[in-house]
Order: structure tokens, then sequence, then C-alpha cells
């Protein structure tokens, strides 16, 4: 069935005009790694670089969605045992399916935003294992948005800071579970103290600079 | 972490000059799926539109890779919950994810091309919903690759058919598990009597007929 093998990445640089990668934002939850990822795809569409955002919006409800949401379509049997809450082994196969997936994506010849807390440094490594094997080693671009806790939980956008201070959310990052930061990202925005122009800007800037962008 | 929303299929045009959508392959094993889906994607290539082919050669060891593979780097326990193997309830997991992968891709404005045998009707109904659910019901197109099981297993690539004659693999399609034939697919082939060409480019009429190709 598999005589013929897929086009490989740099055959597509006319249709994709990038090579593809997955920029892997990590930091607390209210840091700002969607809306920074979002911005970034945005400056990207507008030089015409195939891109997408890998977050929660878009991979909760479906990939990952919780096993409540799978017994709709599916067997109880299934939805427990396939969908994914937040204990820990879900938690590790949740951040594995989003790196096998920012992977094909890089394949494909996008440049993919990944946008999840991804707190333990362990599944990060995977998740880097995942992408820059096989001698792209630069194709795993980790980008620490690093801002303060307490500038998180002052915008809790999401209210849960407010919850799991509350008790409400249990195993929350930051609160009652741990936040590992990265040793050594390719990539260190001070989240707190630039606008997200200023961030979306630093990380333009490195992809430029590692010739992700042939536009 | 949500406040700006990803950009959506219609704002890409620009990118990657194709709206996007799933081109469903489905048939036995030997039928020729991913060799008409590599030639299709090397056509769509020669146009500049975007596409990716999701195939065993791409899914089975990353995405949904097996609890031995998964066992290289994660517990025992996790391999097994998550690592698929043949039984029925991983086949429909292996489904359920590709079509979540395949829906993302489409999202992101690209042709995705998943060529995997999909035997059960029920299976390809739910990818179908998971794709062309919210309003986008053409974007899931189902490919009946309908070569005779005599021809599949004439052929035999992998020598599967072979092993599974000699009882070395139990429930495979055609043999000891049925395939359930698309009632109503997008596009017919007749695998058996036609060149890998001809084959292609009648999917590559068919999606310039629906306005999928805007080059």
């Amino acid at each position: 069935m598999s005589e013929n093998k897929t086009i490989v990445r740099w055959h597509r640089p006319s249709v994709s005009r990038s090579r593809g990668c997955v920029v892997w934002f990590t930091g607390l939850s209210g840091s700002g790694k969607s809306t920074v990822a979002n911005r970034v795809d945005e400056l990207l569409a507008e030089r015409q670089v195939s891109a997408f955002v890998l977050d929660g919006d878009n991979v909760r409800h479906g990939l990952n969605a919780s096993p409540e949401i799978l017994s709709r379509n599916h067997s109880e049997e299934f939805a427990n045992r396939f969908g994914l809450t937040f204990a820990p082994l879900d938690r590790e196969e949740n951040i594995r399916r989003i790196a096998c997936v920012g992977e094909l994506f890089a394949t494909a010849g996008l440049i993919a935003l990944t946008a999840f807390v991804s707190p333990y440094r362990r599944d990060r490594e995977l998740a880097r294992q995942v992408i820059s094997g096989q001698g792209a080693a630069d194709d795993f671009i980790e980008v620490f948005v690093d801002t303060p806790l307490e500038v998180c939980e002052q915008r809790d956008p999401k209210g849960l800071y407010k919850k799991a201070r509350a008790g409400e959310i249990k195993n929350f990052t930051g609160i009652d579970d741990p936040y590992e930061p990265p040793l050594k990202p390719e990539i260190h925005l001070a989240g707190g103290s630039q606008s997200i122009d200023e961030l979306a800007a630093a990380v333009i800037s490195y992809l430029q600079q590692r010739g992700k962008l042939t536009a």
C-alpha cells in the first residue's frame, strides 16, 4: 500500500513557502500562549506562510476530547479508555498526541504553533524527540511564555485560578500542581512586561533568523 | 487563553490556494488507496495546492502507535491503555483520531488525503460527522477504491493475505473480518481495471468540479 512515499517536506517550498516546524509555547494558564500564538499566526498569514494554531479550542473537543464528549458517539467503555481527563497518564497522552499532530503538520510544510500549558519537562522533551528526531534538530522551537503567576492569576481569563483557589479544580498548574520551567528554551518571552505585538515579533524574528521563513 | 480566535479556513486562500477538505480513501488492503492518494498528492503539488497524505506509514509509528512502540518511552500501563492494536475498540479509536487530524488539516486549508482500510460503515460515518459537521457538508469526500478481493490478494504487496490465509494474522479484513462497502461514496473507483493515473485523475476532476481547487 505504500510503494509511493509521501512527498517529504523539503519538496514543498513552492506550496507552503516555508520549511515546516513546530513552535511549542509553554507556560502557565493565562500567561498568553494562545494569544501570542494567534498573533504569530496572523503575522505569518500576512507573509503567505502556512501556519496553524493547535490549542485547547480545537483539540479538546476532538482529538483529545474528554470521556463525557466521547460518550456521545461511543460506548462508555470506549469513552473511559480513550477520553482524556487531567489525571497524570491522561496529561501525558494529551501532550503526546499534540506532539504527533504537530510533527505531521511540520512534515506537511506548515509552521505548527502549539499552545498548551505542558507543565512537565519530561513530556516536553518527549515532544522534542518526536518532532526533532531523524536529523531535524531545529524543527522543535520551545517558547517559554514566562509570565509571573501573580499576573496570570490577576488576568484569570477563564476564572480557573479562582476555582482552583476555592478547591473546585484540583491539580491546577501553579496552584497545587507544579510547573517545571524550560531550562534552555529556544525563545524566552517576558510575558508580563511586553505587549502581545512585541512578544509575537520576537518569535517571528527568531523564525526568520533560523531560515524558517523563505518569503 | 483564547481571546483571539484562530483564523478560519476561508481567510486562507492566498496561502493554501485551496479550501481545505478531507478525501477519505477506503478499500481492502492492497486495493491501491495509498498509491492513488500519493499520486493525487503529487498532482496537487504540481498545481501549488497544499495537500498531505495520512496513511499507516506516518500514523502507525506516531499518533496511533502500538503498545509495543509506546512502551519504549512510556510506562507499560500507559502503553497498554493508549497504544492501539487491531481489536475492535482500538480500530474505532484509530479511525477517530485520523478523522480528527484530517479535520484539523482541512481547517488549516489543506486537502488531507487519508488512506486507511476503514472497513466499518459506522466508523466512516462518524468520521464524516467530525469533518463535515458545522455546515461544511462537502468537506468529507469518501472515495471507495473498489478493487476485487482476488486482485488485492494476488497483489498482496505486504504479504498480509498470505499470512491471514495461514492464520498468522487474525481478523484480517476481507478474509475473516468484514469489509462494509460505502453505500453512497462521493467517488467510486474501479481499482482493478484502471491505471493509477486514471484513478488519480478521477479524484482531481471531482475536486475541481466541487471548487476545491482554486488554482
